[in-house]
């Protein structure tokens, strides 16, 4: 067994031993789970993220209110334990119908959806201070790579630059697999599937020497993760390229800071180095897209003036002057948008001018 | 250029030479193009699929209802006629943006809205009887695969047995790929990534030797080209593995039949010899998941009432039971529910008991 997986395996059993040391001196087991609400999500100015505040709760076992939870998170922390043991991996979904069950002498089930066993997942992560997938539960994949990078996963040794028009597919959980050998000079992390293809058929990560991520909107947990890996043990500098519409600048905000509902876990999956290629709503102009824009709704100018009220968007005097830029002409643009340039004006000009230039937005 | 690719290339020239050479004789040029309305589709017992039938209606030039619409046929036609003869492919997005523009000494718009060109790309693949892919138009990447089976792509030799946790990520273009060894008895096709991957880390394909798809929800056309190919060039037989619920029978349809929107296609993308491994409604009740069924919702009902009005549903008697037994029992059942028997009951019991007994439908 790994060590990693060995750690999280005996932080689950010291959770369930505890419990059961309580019971015998007859106390009353509790688990401390720090709060998740938005009021102890902050901005941490330092490292750039969204992190959870000290606030905390705990779930008693002999309480009416909290026990039939305690007994739900002992479950799914049992499940968990047995998955790592076992060494295999499993779904949410897997989970709950694996713990779904009738209790003896009575017709009170285990869970009866699994809008009960989800919460409880980042409940363990939390309190364990870990993450869902080193308890060995995936999330759904997303997300394509391609690169001059050689890894090793499950045994396999997978050449990322090797894969024709098809790229590797990001798998749920990207810390189990060993680099290599990456030689890249940056990571390009592209919004849109339709972008990668793009840049993935004009070659443009061999002439730039880039690893070419396509996230296929919001990036999955893996994706984000295997960004994050990219950036801290190669400090491969990660430009983020998505639409220039409010939409597009929060994928990249949650990249760089995380996001709100999964700020426990910023510190593991968010790259605060990450910056903004593009398109911004000066690019539209810049770059003679005007024939290609498409006019904003009111959800998203709502949704820019809610940007400008985040910190991780107003302290930078670039992203105000977007954001307002885009209030004031009431313009956004999809990267599709440089195709109206000609479909190669994105990887051969529009792209390396960007880069040449330097103009990133922090 | 790959003779393929020569050919569409000069079936759009001589559509457009025609309309040339019409004008020229100063008659009024048309294009005709099959009806793919709901009264022009039909179920083709023979081949087993949903094809189009012989309505059709002729597009002109000199008629005032049609000539904005027949301007941007051609032009859609020339955008594809460049695409091929350039080698490079796009998407329907990037040719929207690249065609709009401003006609000269007017304020009209060649294209207002995606909308309008769109359409018009499934006219020209039913009027000149080619793929939307044979355009190099490509359209949105869903599904992996792996198994013991070696490609050529873009000049790359990929082995889909040796890519780790990850998998191939399907193309939206498959027709370009090359096999240079097959080595699997048939093709299980997943609805579910969560489902691939639990069969993926069992290897199940290894200890089956078949290749292993997963579609991820209803499959993408490159999915879809790919098991059709799969199974006409090496005679593969291919068991669609999906929910028991109308929505899955229904993806196994489409797999099978094609789909009534993209009737036209059906003989190149439906695979008709294509089975059903399960779930079935039955396995409920045959493999003790009674514990993890979902109670039907009046859609559900309603959905599968609509399916045995269907003759390629009604028409075999064991889908008759099937969906008279949902709408009986008021039950479904996703594949995740076989974890309820223990995570590797699916792999190790399940599927080869299934295939044991060859318990498929048609």
């Amino acid at each position: 067994m790994a060590d990693d997986v060995k750690k999280t395996s005996n932080k689950l059993a010291e959770m369930g031993e505890d419990v059961i040391k309580t019971l015998e001196k007859e106390g009353n087991p509790s688990i401390d789970i720090p709060l998740r609400t938005l009021s102890n999500v902050v901005f941490d100015k330092k490292t750039k993220q969204l992190m959870l505040g000290d606030k905390s709760a705990k779930r008693y076992f002999f309480n009416v209110a909290h026990s039939k939870k305690f007994m739900q998170t002992m479950m799914v922390g049992g499940f968990c334990k047995s998955l790592l043991d076992e060494g295999i991996h499993a779904s949410i979904r897997d989970m709950y119908y694996n713990l779904k069950r009738t209790l003896a002498d009575s017709n009170e089930n285990t869970f009866d959806e699994q809008g009960e066993s989800d919460p409880l997942i980042v409940d363990l992560e939390v309190a364990l201070d870990t993450l869902r997938e080193h308890l060995h539960l995936t999330t759904d994949r997303k997300g394509i790579v391609a690169g001059d990078v050689i890894i090793e996963d499950r045994g396999d040794e997978i050449n990322w630059g090797k894969l024709g028009s098809g790229g590797w597919s990001i798998p749920s959980t990207v810390d189990e697999i060993t680099f290599k050998s990456v030689k890249a000079e940056f990571v390009l992390v592209v919004e849109k599937n339709a972008g990668f293809e793009r840049l993935h058929e004009d070659k443009f990560w061999q002439k730039f020497k880039c690893i070419l991520i396509g996230t296929g909107g919001q990036p999955s947990r893996g994706t984000r993760l295997l960004i994050q890996r990219l950036n801290s043990e190669y400090k491969l500098p990660v430009y983020v390229f998505a639409d220039s519409d409010s939409y597009g600048f929060y994928i990249y905000s949650v990249i760089k800071s995380g996001s709100i509902s999964l700020a426990h876990v910023s510190d593991r999956i968010a790259t605060p180095e990450a910056r903004f290629i593009g398109l911004t709503v000066s690019d539209i102009y810049n770059y003679d897209l005007k024939k290609a824009i498409i006019k904003t709704r009111e959800v998203d100018i709502k949704r820019a003036k809610e940007l400008l009220q985040y910190e991780w968007f107003n302290k930078n005097p670039r992203w105000v002057k977007e954001l307002n830029l885009m209030i004031e002409k009431g313009v956004k643009a999809e990267i599709e948008a440089l195709s109206h340039r000609g479909l190669k004006f994105m990887s051969e000009e529009y792209l390396p001018d960007k880069l040449r230039k330097k103009d990133f937005i922090d």
